[in-house]
């Protein structure tokens, strides 16, 4: 198995966030996730197979220090926590198709379709989003406030739909190989990355009761660490290697993809992240040591290029 | 544009309230979903070609007659029936693909993926899945009962995911030329096509605030006409044409499908609907009159056969 070394860097408070958090993740999704004996076998398999490859789990671990910065416990998230990765999960299954990237690897493992076939990889996709909200509104029927958990899974589904990330999916199949302007990438970015990113922190303060004023602090912060992720990402991607990755590094210049070092150069793209760093701390101002962890992990997100 | 004769048999009240709710969700529908201005054009573009190629629009009429029959008005269910129609083309748009049936026509229109790619049709599914739920949440922020509407995705997530339509279609995949008995293709059905048909059906009831008594007999009755309908869509496979289907007849046989017509004859077949029929009066007993609709929807879709 390829480890994921990124994570370790994480130390201090924000490392045993992490494995504590991680731990309480994996657990929720085992339970969420129908068993190797459910039928029909092949779709279960290629769900588990692709949900437990390793992700780092970053988008529940959001929505968690989400919550907590919003006065709420993980236990009280932790639906939304899943949901978020299963819809993260379904989004890499689908982008990996031949008609897609077309990768073999993901998260150091075989891809869905390669394992499974394509027929079955498209249908544990579909699968997984639907199983992400029957899991939302589960927890929402369970929940005395029911409002906030409907307003969680509007907020879900307008970040996947066709003004997010399969939006955002679009555009990046129209960009190959053609000259995207920096400012049309930003918002490639925006829809496809950014928009289940800042949709996982705002389910933390959705789902905490937080006021209109702290909602738009989060969805500020969850902008600019959405941004800084996507800028990282691209800069792995040009100075990545498999093990570090858990897939073929360089895929996007292959695909004749434009990025942001490669529109702006490698230095200026890590400048920027700097600056995303300093506004998601700004965004962070009025919820004091509450929201430590989400200042640490845009911290963690910026140092992954380093 | 190819007519859709199967509809213009319903006569009468029937016929009356079809012409009416169809024009309503019709409507809907094309509020719902984002115009032609909308970025990114060409996923707009697939989406809206796919929800308004034509559809009978069965589940939006069920959705509604069991509204009716639990005593609400179609505008309170309507963004139910739009939801079910939207996650009702999506799964036609991802069936179509090569990977699936790979068929060229639907609803005597060009398939999705024949006009825009593989990868726009993959994600207009994939976006029109996100739309419906929320669209969902959002009826349901607007209502007094915000705890029905969670009921009703969770019903929505439950007949598309794993155990409903995707694991259908994982089956109707792994049966393809192999030899099915008929106790596995009901099964077969009853995910693939029934859960979608049910759920429609219990969302009426379910947003009404039905009890659970009627809950259950309206499960009973979504059961019956679910299993009618794809006796009587096997059926047309076998003796309809192109005119009437919209798409290619005999489908299912070149692909050595296994159907109700070729496991037990086409005589025993069109019994088993007419009893299927009776199966979905009898349901439908303790709703007296205000269950007409829901009746004349059972006669009707059994009828398409003749």
């Amino acid at each position: 198995m390829t480890e994921q070394p990124t994570l370790e860097v994480a130390i201090g408070d924000l490392g045993t966030f992490m494995q504590r958090e991680r731990a309480r993740v994996e657990a929720a999704l085992a339970a969420v996730l129908a068993g190797p004996e459910a039928e029909p076998e092949s779709l279960h398999r290629a769900m588990r197979h692709s949900v437990f490859a390793g992700g780092k789990r970053l988008r529940p671990l959001l929505v968690i220090a989400a919550g907590k910065a919003c006065g709420v416990q993980p236990d009280e998230v932790l639906a939304a926590a899943c949901s978020v990765e299963l819809i993260h999960t379904y989004s890499l299954i689908h982008d990996d198709l031949p008609s897609f990237d077309d990768e073999q690897l993901r998260r150091g493992k075989l891809s869905c379709h390669v394992l499974f076939g394509e027929a079955i990889a498209i249908l544990a996709g579909d699968a997984l989003q639907a199983l992400a909200f029957e899991h939302l509104a589960h927890a929402g029927r369970g929940s005395p406030h029911p409002q906030r958990w409907l307003a969680a899974i509007a907020a879900v589904g307008a970040a996947v739909g066709s003004s997010g990330m399969c939006g955002g999916q679009t555009m990046d199949l129209e960009a190959a190989g053609g000259s995207l302007q920096i400012e049309q990438l930003r918002c490639l970015h925006a829809a496809k990355t950014g928009a289940l990113l800042t949709a996982s922190v705002l389910c933390g303060g959705i789902l905490a009761g937080a006021s209109g004023a702290d909602l738009v602090a989060l969805r500020r912060y969850g902008d600019a660490i959405g941004l800084a992720f996507q800028i990282v990402d691209d800069l792995l991607d040009v100075e990545g290697d498999v093990a570090q990755l858990g897939k073929r590094p360089g895929g996007d210049a292959d695909r004749g993809q434009p990025t942001f070092p490669s529109l702006v150069g490698t230095e200026e793209a890590r400048d920027e992240t700097q600056g995303l760093m300093r506004q998601a701390d700004d965004a962070l101002e009025s919820f004091g040591d509450a929201a430590s962890t989400l200042r640490e992990i845009a911290a963690y997100i910026v140092d992954r290029s380093r």
